[in-house]
């Protein structure tokens, strides 16, 4: 049963009045496990989401996928993005499917806007439907693809839990986060792949040793080296304009590499200091998750005033009415346990 | 100072795990001001958001604004509509300006996407912009400008505080409410008005009494029979196609008049008790505000199992993939506390 101390992380204001209120639970976990810091329940047990995605793609590089399909950073930080659905996204991902002898057709993550509005604007305005590519979730799926083929797996059942590449992933996934595989309770996700379930504790672990895999075996260490420093060096390709994702790894200049999850999850790695963060909003609410995530790193002493600064947008982010004119604002109100 | 002894009222889960919770205050009181039922902190303190319009539309009414302008039915409701911009109520919207001898460019409500997304996408298919008319407010932005023409007050700064438009529907939503005029917290709504903090129990005594006005002055009484005839006979004006406001009155033959408000506010008049429920989602999730509704109602024997059965997709929606499988649902869990 999962604990319900969830600890009131963000205000929403409107008018100097506080209007909705978010709660969560966020853990701070050093690559030993340790734990640092927390807020709410560290051990919450719940869906990982799309912070999964660094995890799942250690399975293909550490077989030799980069050698074998020639993979680019960009691609590789595709793989782990929730992408805004922008031109250089949807051609990354079309790719690395030629690549590997498929197309569009052979993705199954269905069709979606793009995120980023002026891409979906764009594609309407010259009444282009959306296709597979422009899910968020495309690179995913075109690099489960490639772990399909790397396996020699059949390629059409990919996003069954029973399929090879599935499994693989599971056990990946378990073992970073230092659980049982049989521990994660399955979920299906937006795009239709099963979705794991762990505490937040654990994810943050996993994010430590994605930052400081010294203590992996070798071809699992390298492949964790090879993911952040994919997105350290494009973090475009794994979210994309206007994202706190792309953002936060511009502004730290790639110290801090941070990935989120539908659901109100978002999970950082700062390998410099042997730390993992992750966090889960109650409710849900993706709103409440950049001002959490920003406020933990600045308490932590992980972001400098000039950082923080530029990321102030999504600290306290602004309440707009439709007019433009700021009604209100987010605010993060919490105060990090230091363990 | 808001209480914070919120309720678990809805379960958002994911292959049979919960996955985000949203908790929230209801609460139910007779046309008496007597509580009949609630959960959470009835007396939260909230903005009322739109769930307010029923209440500002009292002082056009109660003081000859359908003899002047030969109001319809159709544009009382949409006066308090939260509307899906769908053609009618474009059309209804821009009908209530041309009486009033103003356009949309009188309109001061911002441009927005209609709700209904049958109805943007359309609207870009044909390669059209939203307009003011399209703001899911423009009902009642018309109808203020209709006040403003009633009271002799200029049309230009009809959004203002001070203006005796918002003047005027401050002192109607107070006095309906039960509280005093300054008690009530102003903020700014998404459409630049201002919106008015009440305690969630003082909107739910607002519902009552406007569903069972005999003890309110004549005028006011027959102002509050007509607002609530008019949504119970043209509900597709104060929401629109698969609106829940709509669904309520149509499945319950106008037995119960609803209104939702931006935030997770929702509000409803059970005219036949003379009770009203007012609700308020914590974290401003609108998804939840509908199971939460709709099962208060259940439990206070208001809705028929027919009735019931009829409005299950607001009671229990389900989670879709983008594959359009089922992979969760929204389920109510929570238990009124009689009073």
């Amino acid at each position: 049963m999962p604990s319900h101390h969830a600890e009131i992380l963000v205000e929403v204001t409107r008018g100097g009045m506080v209007e909705s209120l978010h709660r969560g639970h966020i853990a701070v976990v050093d690559f030993n496990g340790k734990r640092i810091a927390s807020a709410g329940n560290p051990d919450y047990y719940t869906f990982a989401r799309s912070a999964a995605k660094l995890l799942q793609f250690v399975p293909l590089l550490e077989s030799g996928g980069i050698e074998r399909f020639d993979l680019t950073e960009e691609e590789i930080a595709l793989c782990c993005a929730s992408h805004n659905g922008e031109p250089q996204h949807v051609e990354a991902a079309l790719g690395l499917l030629h690549k590997l002898g498929l197309g569009e057709g052979d993705l199954d993550c269905g069709k979606q806007d793009p995120y980023y509005k002026p891409a979906a604007e764009r594609l309407s305005a010259c009444g282009c439907s959306p296709s597979q590519l422009h899910n968020n979730c495309s690179g995913k799926h075109a690099g489960m693809l490639a772990l399909a083929r790397l396996l020699d797996a059949p390629t059409e059942s990919y996003i069954a839990r029973e399929h090879p590449v599935q499994r693989r992933m599971l056990s990946a996934v378990a073992d970073l986060c230092g659980v049982e595989a049989d521990s994660i309770t399955l979920g299906t996700d937006g795009c239709g792949v099963p979705v794991f379930a762990v505490p937040v504790s654990a994810l943050a672990y996993a994010y430590a040793g994605i930052g400081r895999p010294d203590r992996l075996a070798p071809e699992r260490a390298e492949a964790c080296r090879r993911i952040t420093q994919a997105i350290r060096r494009h973090p475009f390709y794994v979210a994309g304009t206007d994202r706190f994702d792309t953002r936060l790894v511009e502004v730290t200049r790639g110290r801090i590499i941070g990935k989120m999850g539908a659901e109100g999850i978002f999970a950082a790695s700062i390998p410099e200091e042997a730390l993992g963060l992750a966090l889960k909003i109650e409710d849900g609410a993706e709103r409440a998750s950049y001002p959490a995530a920003a406020e933990a790193l600045r308490q932590l002493g992980l972001l400098s005033s000039s950082e923080t600064q530029q990321l102030q947008s999504f600290l306290t982010p602004p309440v707009l009415n439709r007019r433009g004119d700021r009604v209100g604002e987010l605010r993060p109100v919490f105060q990090l346990t230091r363990s």
